[in-house]
């Protein structure tokens, strides 16, 4: 038999369901990470933005996932914000993910979009202290999402590309509709919202929050 | 029999619940307004900060307020904000109110609060072009509540100071959970929530929401 990573990844999997049957249902607390507004970018773009190569600056929660040693000037008709953080590693196109809050400072009309799906979105002006480029399109609001692995999906009762209510256990309570599941074995388990979603339900760097899979968990006797 | 105004309201409140009686259950459509970013403010703090008297430029949707032909500088130990509002009566007590947006870039822990309840709340420098003042307290990020009027709260089986969650008819749906009911009579029914609430719910000017008066209408198989 040959140890292939798809084995491997089977094996952990299958190790981990074991653990948690022993250990009860497992944990169906899922922490908040709150993202700011940031740039993917392709390496063409890169490259007429930056003469040097980047470098990895910082690892990110999700596994392969980074921050670059640069920032961005992000130019709209009505405003402008600078220190935009990069994160690699480069895509196909990029794609420049931002508030409704910076969308309306800076005058771009950016939709709620997931990641990828920059079909007929509206483009930017986005330019470094060595350079400066035109985007058509990719300008986006992140639709809010679930990242999780396999294991996690199987303890959570939900698959790839579900929609699902999320409950946030936070001093300004809300209960986000419509938050698509996205699992793959390389995920860490993490809620992704924006600033304004995280402003709206009082998030804080520990705050957690649990998908309801029966309306009879909503607590509408709130307070 | 003497015609007192109290009269008249239980008369009014009396009709309007024999109509919605006779046409059914009557509408639970919920208007949604954004609160932005504004101060309420004492008399004595006006004349500090303006020559004139104020001049009554604008009525609001919550009848006898009104938007003042003045504007204020809002300053943190972070940042500034320009062109902030005021609101008219004037107050006891001034009061502003911001998102946690807001709060983060003034550099200010504005604690979410009701209005009027300021008591170890930060305070802040507030200026125009005639005069600053330092304000001891009174700096808060709204907590989001409904205004509604007696026959509104009847007909919507709810009271003055309930707690209730609240689903949004919007294309970014959400739940708010401990949404605060305020009754009185010169009330007109509304939802209203901050900037920061408002992006995070896609909210426009013609959303509209709902009470959950059971679990059984969250809607969680969303999409």
């Amino acid at each position: 038999m040959v140890v292939t990573e798809d084995l491997i990844s089977a094996v952990v999997i299958e190790v981990k369901k074991r653990l948690q049957q022993q250990n009860g249902v497992g944990s169906r607390v899922i922490p908040i990470e709150l993202s700011a507004r940031h740039a993917h970018i392709s390496e063409k773009d890169y490259f007429q933005l930056f003469k040097e190569p980047p470098k990895n600056v910082r690892e990110l929660s999700q596994p392969g996932q980074y921050l670059l040693d640069k920032r961005l000037r992000l130019i709209g008709p009505k405003g402008v914000i600078d220190n935009v953080a990069i994160l690699g590693p480069f895509r196909k196109e990029s794609q420049v993910e931002i508030s409704l809050t910076d969308a309306r400072s800076l005058g771009i009309k950016a939709p709620v979009r997931h990641s990828g799906d920059v079909q007929g979105t509206p483009g930017g002006i986005i330019s470094s202290s060595e350079g400066i480029i035109s985007m058509d399109r990719g300008v986006i609001v992140a639709g809010r999402h679930i990242h999780m692995d396999p294991s996690d999906a199987l303890r959570l009762g939900v698959s790839d590309m579900d929609l699902v209510c999320v409950q946030t256990n936070s001093h300004r309570p809300l209960i986000f509709r419509d938050v698509l599941i996205r699992v793959h074995k390389d995920f860490r388990l993490a809620f992704h919202i924006d600033l304004d979603e995280g402003n709206a339900c009082g998030c804080s760097t520990s705050t957690t929050c649990t998908i309801i899979k029966d309306t009879a968990e909503v607590r509408c006797a709130c307070g």
